[in-house]
Parts: structure tokens; sequence; C-alpha cells
């Protein structure tokens, strides 16, 4: 594969739920996450749910941040995407897991890019990262 | 993991550059990929970039569409994530390889949801899918 970025997926699980029902709280969260990772922001969509659940994306010049939160589970589902060099995806991932005070979190990161006619696992770089 | 969603990661690749680059055409694409599943759609926001390229997302009640693109390669990265069982990601998916008339696909299912405890490996249950 002929790289182009790194996608992270992470559950951020015993967040707090009063936080992710909050869409202010959240999208201030995800706006601040690709700040502080250095990231250049182009659009930002939110949406919250009735009864509950705030869901959205920040579209940065590198790629995204994206979150989907169910407040009665204390869960959050976070990915970030970057391409290029100059953002680390991970940066944004520790901020929003610090910000939510979540107690356990698992990530994956996944390499994304041009297929080059390599078999498919091949094209698949997970780096498990567990904290709890 | 208590799944909650299934998340597909796409590497779309042997597009038409010209539909790539053209904000309109992505944008009309990814919500009629949206409706196609059956999908509600809440936010939409796309961004042209310059010299070229295209960011943007679909959020939906079930979680979110989103893509990148890079036109001079005929690529795009391609990401959709639904919760629930009412909507099935991969055709989304499907939709979108085929308005972009892409030759070469790779993609791969991440289940999503909450830790019970397992450790990370067997969280991630990839389903690989390839389409050349």
């Amino acid at each position: 594969m002929n790289a182009l970025g790194r996608h992270v997926l992470c559950e951020v699980n015993g967040c707090k739920g009063e936080m992710l029902d909050d869409i202010k709280d959240v999208e201030r969260v995800m706006v601040t996450a690709a700040l502080t990772a250095g990231a250049e922001i182009r659009e930002v969509a939110f949406h919250k749910f009735s009864p509950q659940g705030v869901s959205g994306v920040v579209v940065i010049s590198e790629s995204h941040l994206a979150i989907h939160t169910w407040p009665e589970l204390g869960y959050a589902a976070v990915d970030v995407f970057t391409c290029g060099d100059t953002v680390d995806p991970w940066v944004a991932v520790d901020y929003i897991t610090k910000a939510f005070e979540a107690t356990d979190v698992t990530a994956s990161e996944v390499q994304r890019g041009i297929n080059l006619g390599q078999d498919s696992e091949s094209q698949q770089d997970d780096e498990e990262k567990k904290a709890s």
C-alpha cells in the first residue's frame, strides 16, 4: 500500500454520561482535540439526538475527527483520520479520552492509502493500544 | 465486545478523477449512498480543497459516511459507520464504488462497541473483502 494516512478507531468507555449528552461539550472537545493536534479545521457538523446522544464530525485539511455518543452507556465511538505527516491522530485521541474522563479505552490504527496489488491483509497495519 | 455498530473502511482506486474533484458530484454520491442504504440524514458537510480534492461527511441517525478524495491519484478514502440493524454499510459502499467507476476496491469491516474486558485483539472482528 502507498500510505496516505492513519485512521485511529477508538472505543471510549467509562465516560461521564452528562458530558456525552451535551452537544456543546462534545463539539468543544472535538474541535479542541483537532486544534491541539495541530489540524486545520474546515467544517464542523454536530447533531443532538432525542432522547439522548450526540453525533458529529470535524472536517480538517488533514481528513476528519468523528464521534458518536451513547450517554446512557458512558460510551463514545471515536475515529480520527489524518493524512500527511504533520498531525498525529493519537494526540487528538488522547485529548478526547482525557476530556471525557474515560476509564477504559481501546484503539487501533489502520493505515489508509492506495492499493498497489498486495493482498488485503498486508494492507492493514494495525497498532493495538489499550489503556484501562 | 458488546457490538453497537459496523465500521467499513474502504480504499477506492481507479476512479474517474474529474468526479472526485467536483464537490457537487462527491456530495451527491455520498448523500445518495446514505439514502440508498436506508439511512436517515441529519447533517451534511463538504469542503473543496485547492488545487484539488474534496472532503466531506454525511452524519446519519445511524452514525456517518465520510470521504476524502485525491483526484490526481484516482483515489478516495471512504468509511461508512452504521449502528443498529436497519442499515447495511456495504450497500452504501457498493453504491459509492460503482458511482465513481472504481476499478480496484479494498475494504475491511471493524466491529465497534463497548469493551467488556476481553483483550483488544478479540474485540476487532474484521471482515476482509477485496474486489478488483
